[in-house]
């Protein structure tokens, strides 16, 4: 007698597996048993059984050919999703290593695309593997952005995504990320913030909080000063949030930066929208690495992801902390369960 | 008999009347009894008196001509440092209460400027009021400068200073501060950066702290990804930092903006030269406003403000907090003891 799936289970990929990824994976699932029914993780077993026996966790794999498969006992479900090389050595950049994460990665998109999968965690990656095995993608959410285009039969162009970071204490949602500053500065266009603030409430709508109070940052000291140190604020992103907030949308600002996070933290607004990449990442990472969540805005999935690395140092060590993929698969749970409910 | 002065006093310039600067000036001063032997009070008398009253200090004012006078008792001393004007409307910027201001600023770090006290504390001041007073410059940072090299008899240019912003878990020094983000980057050169690291040390120097351990941020994403998110990184920063390190500096970077101010509050690093105003504020004022110092680097004085402005909705109120500003005098009381020592 199989044990009942009430629903499509959460897909974990493995991450590289010369990295910290597998172990934290199975530190996570060793800390939350009540999870084990409700998980299926993507990646090679034999690599995923080594980060097991590092760590000490003795999962009770239930080996499955699918994500969806149902099982005869309650351990976690362990997907074969790539192909399994021999074991690759830890710490150590490798095209194998990296052609068995961009596989799991691959597969574990898909499965969540075509509804076997309820929502989408992923283990940290490296950008070389990556790119040895052939991927033309400098990381997880652009390849995601392109798996999820193919799915849909559109353009990468008309899937904007955007990235959240949130901890317990701050969200922010970011209007670009690995693009130089200056780059960074050239694509603050009104365009730009009426759809990253579409995003943003697309992604609450359907957790069923639309009126998410959404503070966006200015751009320049003091958010310009009235227009003396700068004006974007006066010609690209005040109109465009007076605009929206004539239409009863919840958004405010452009404030000024050095203290609209704190105004945040303080319950003043739900999230901060940032201008780039730092502006959004100093504050939250301030709280140290241990709790961030990464979530990707804009996919048709739920996706998230711990804030930190591959961490190839401390790799093979059972010296990783999962508490960041630990907050990455509860805020999964948490956003897929209003999804589907 | 009068009371023995064994050194020069600190001064604290009172700010904006019609601010809360007279009544946080009082409130700490109440706070802190053994302080009123060592300070100076500059400013109008009726608008401190009047402060006094609302904050229910009670202070022993003791009246003085000029800062260096010697007074009968113990209280703090009140210098009538600018005109006497009717008494301003409390949070209402007007041309009389910029006037006082200034005057009282300019007699106080000239006072410092000739020995006659030894350190600058500034309460806040109203940039509008100052300019409607007549004030070329923005903020007390570009008057007191101005000042200085007027005593020096130098070119301002040739007497360059930095912010820096310290609280108990962090201290910064920007390489630009009221300036557009856009105006920031273009003024990141190899020359502002050497600048800024050996302003930061004679400061450390004098001290006596020359070892301090010095992070430089960079400017781009994760420093700019080996050039990949921009090139100040490689074509700028690196190579100063590598200069001054081979000749025995302590000096660090560049360092990936995300995570370098976290890595500094672990006790990595003393302080962190950020590369523009938010970079370098968001982290200091998501601790709070309440402990925040601003320090002037390069001055041929020791002059420290709290980190916040006139908070004209406060002031009459009594309900303004005095911390920050207790946390500066604290601070120039000891940069100063280590100088004269």
């Amino acid at each position: 007698m199989s044990a009942s799936i009430p629903r499509p289970p959460l897909v974990i990929s493995m991450g590289d597996p010369a990295g910290i990824g597998p172990e934290i994976v199975c530190q996570a699932l060793q800390r939350h048993p009540e999870w084990w029914p409700d998980v299926v993780v993507a990646g090679d077993a034999a690599h995923l059984r080594r980060a097991d026996a590092c760590v000490g966790a003795q999962l009770p794999w239930q080996p499955v050919a699918s994500p969806a498969d149902a099982v005869g006992g309650a351990g976690p479900r362990l997907w074969q999703a790539c192909d399994a090389w021999p074991l690759v050595q830890w710490g150590r950049v490798s095209r194998e290593a990296g052609c068995m994460a961009l596989a799991s990665i691959e597969a574990s998109a898909r499965a969540v695309l075509r509804g076997h999968a309820r929502a989408l965690v992923t283990a940290p990656v490296h950008k070389e593997a990556l790119s040895l095995a052939g991927c033309p993608h400098p990381g997880h959410t652009e390849l995601l952005q392109a798996l999820a285009a193919e799915h849909l039969g559109c353009d990468v162009a008309d899937l904007p995504v955007r990235m959240m970071l949130s901890n317990p204490h701050l969200k922010t949602v970011l209007m670009s990320i690995h693009v130089s500053l200056r780059h960074a500065l050239d694509s603050i266009t009104a365009d730009g913030l009426r759809q990253t603030l579409a995003i943003v409430w697309r992604h609450f709508e359907r957790l069923g909080r639309p009126s998410v109070r959404v503070a966006v940052a200015g751009v320049n000291p003091h958010a310009g000063e009235g227009g003396l140190f700068g004006r974007e604020e006066i010609e690209v992103l005040q109109p465009v949030i007076a605009a929206l907030a004539a239409e009863g949308r919840t958004v405010f600002g452009p404030f000024a930066p050095d203290t609209v996070f704190w105004r945040a933290m303080q319950g003043e607004f739900d999230l901060v929208v940032a201008m780039y990449h730092d502006q959004g990442l100093i504050p939250v990472k301030l709280f140290g690495l241990e709790e961030g969540v990464n979530t990707t805005l804009g996919l048709p999935m739920v996706r998230t992801s711990p804030d930190h690395g591959t961490a190839f140092d401390l790799a093979g060590t059972s010296k990783a902390d999962s508490a960041s993929l630990v907050a990455a698969i509860r805020e999964a749970m948490a956003a897929s369960a209003t999804l589907t409910s």
